[in-house]
């Protein structure tokens, strides 16, 4: 009926996830797989952002997706239509995915032809941003709706990020307070590494800059 | 400086959060102060229907907002302009309230003389979802940007809500996908005894109903 697979993962009994996390990117860089742990609040986009990343992607590499959702599974079936391979990872009612989770998803999943992962993670601004998933690098999603002063009020998400998209900006005529200027400033002050970059998921919009980035990080890893 | 308090709460090492949630609701009960625990995703208008609520409500009843931050305080501040008594609750990272942190913080408050108290949760549908606070009633905020999935995909913070609005009902004709038959249909299968209303917090459109429901609660409270 579905092709993608639905696993239930259990929440780490290791104490150190930090370390876990190390082991687990090494495997990962052995294997040449570059694994990107996207996070976001609910309804910023991540499904969407990743449908159209794999349109613009599929023709040059393989992708995968491992969808974390506390109990549905609508979104592995929307990756899966969009031509990227999937795979459902419910988390039993835990707000956020470890190294250890991670590790689960990806030994069912089987990753070893595979380019580039998503992790979808669970929508959410506090807990995912304090577990190192053992992802190569961290993207997340603020969406305009949100509004500007997020990273003031969910300060560790976007320390921990190295990309942040800013997503449906064709609704920036409707939400006027929204300062582009002041959002840029306050994530770099948290973190002034972070690239940002304003996108629309629905058209593509402003899409390049991110399929560059993307295309960068696969490569390095590969190195 | 500022005319509000800030406190830091600490994680409760009680075992049973149930039990110490009704210990703290029959306190609150004989001292006639009606708590509603408001949650919502980070972004979907807690504050701004806050201030609207205490506009219409303030000169008949006394209020006051307790608003649960990781860090930051300027909900406080937005509060304590709008004409209410707030507190500001430092949560020190953690992604909810228990019952043992809500009364820490109503401790230091001083909740007696008030017939409405709010308490902001942290901005997340996951963790504050499986914590009873020992409020009379929970409320959350679901905003239309944020899509009429999520009752799907966050299934428990709708099932133990009494009532839900649906915010930034202006935004309908931006966000054309979002059904509101759908989003009520879902609601109303997790949970058939909720009450849905749709309402735009930031120019105070379907707010009668609101202003109603909270009205009620309170004469409840008191009887």
């Amino acid at each position: 009926m579905t092709d993608y697979k639905v696993i239930e993962v259990k929440e780490s009994i290791l104490e150190d996830n930090d370390a876990d996390a190390e082991v687990l990117r090494k495997e990962l860089k052995a294997q040449k797989t570059c694994l990107i742990n996207l996070m976001s609040s609910p309804g910023a986009g991540k499904t969407t952002t990743l449908c159209q990343t794999i349109a613009r992607l599929k023709d040059e590499m393989n992708i995968g997706v491992m969808e974390a959702d506390i109990d549905s599974d609508v979104d592995a079936a929307t990756i899966t239509a969009a031509g990227a391979r999937a795979i459902q990872i419910h988390t039993g009612g835990m707000c956020h995915l470890d190294a250890d989770m991670t590790r689960q998803g990806l030994r069912e999943f089987g990753t070893e032809d595979l380019d580039l992962v998503f992790l979808e993670n669970v929508g959410n601004l506090v807990c995912p941003a304090e577990f190192d998933t053992g992802s190569s690098k961290n993207a997340m999603i603020l969406s305009v709706p949100e509004g500007d002063d997020k990273p003031h009020k969910y300060p560790l998400m976007f320390s921990v990020c190295d990309v942040v998209l800013i997503n449906k900006c064709d609704t920036l005529k409707v939400f006027e307070d929204f300062s582009k200027e002041a959002v840029v400033e306050q994530i770099h002050k948290l973190n002034p590494n972070a690239k940002v970059i304003f996108v629309t998921a629905k058209t593509g919009e402003g899409f390049d800059e991110w399929i560059d980035w993307l295309r960068g990080q696969v490569a390095d890893w590969k190195n």
